[in-house]
């Protein structure tokens, strides 16, 4: 069965757990199993928290290593962009050769999402860019993040959901998630 | 010789060419060849801006392929983590079996980085968890940014260099760098 990890911030939420169940019963709807980062409690005891850190990030990479795609919740997270979490893993992945997909809940531009992010505090500056306080430029590519994480997918499964959650569903909509799984499946010729 | 890719927001600054510049100068002192991710204008003819970004991407997954090693500017950038082209870079170069390094020009640990992020808006919360108004946990496990950064770094070079820059040099300072670049030349039997 092709296995596919989970990657997201919805690991941080408090219901991280029953998430990760939904996620999974989904990707068994479509023929696949699917693996949501760990949270690894059961291997906390004895651990420091910074080597509890330090093991998870070891399990989550060998999880991808052992996965044959990633799909990658791209909702931004604590800031404009997606959590650096989830664009490590895709990076990761990626090199890897896993085919990977994306999805994300949020449907604002990413221009407008990090100018919002800046209060607003931006100015078009002599050389045509739009330039944040301390002069350092907002992307204005067109693409829905960082250049790096649109390349990624582009060159890769080339399939970018982008689909905003219902209120109050922005880290646990599925719907994005979804139709990366139904892409999943004639992709990957299941 | 030795090639370097040059990971970090830097590449957002106005200077950013000179900083490039300053870079691939101290590369050189330490006997490696830097490569900073280009900003490409003179292949922008005639592309989109969407064209171009993606023409970018692939152009720095090039040059990260070609190198040897890479040492990723971990400064935190528009929110309470690094850059996530960065954190996308570092997964990157560390599947592919490349040298990763890191610095960050920021001292203030990332669980207080994320709180001032936050506004303060956090608390602790029945499973002893310190979380924000979504209900989603701040990590706390003593490391410099998200666990696969940390992570990845710990299971690479080990070399992670904090150092808190100069008042206004916060994405120019290269104290920090120059430290990756002593610890690579030992590293690499340079």
């Amino acid at each position: 069965m092709i296995r596919i990890y989970l990657a997201g911030p919805e690991v941080f939420l408090t219901n991280a757990k029953e998430v990760g169940e939904r996620k999974k019963a989904l990707c068994r709807k479509y023929g696949f199993e699917g693996f949501f980062p760990l949270d690894n409690e059961g291997e906390a005891a004895g651990k420091s928290p910074r080597e509890l850190g330090l093991c998870i990030s070891r399990i989550n990479e060998d999880l991808i290593r052992g996965c044959d795609a990633v799909i990658a919740n791209l909702t931004p997270f604590r800031g404009p962009s997606a959590d650096v979490g989830t664009a490590y893993e895709m990076g990761f992945a990626h090199a890897l050769g896993k085919k990977v997909l994306a999805y994300t809940n949020v449907a604002e531009p990413f221009r407008e999402r990090t100018v919002k992010a800046l209060n607003g505090q931006v100015s078009r500056e002599f050389d045509g860019r739009l330039r944040d306080s301390l002069g350092m430029f907002i992307e204005e590519n067109c693409l829905i993040d960082n250049l790096m994480i649109d390349g990624c997918i582009n060159a890769n499964s080339g399939l970018l959901v982008v689909e905003e959650a219902p209120l109050n569903q922005k880290f646990t909509f599925l719907g994005g998630f979804e139709k990366c799984l139904v892409a999943a499946q004639k992709m990957m010729n299941h």
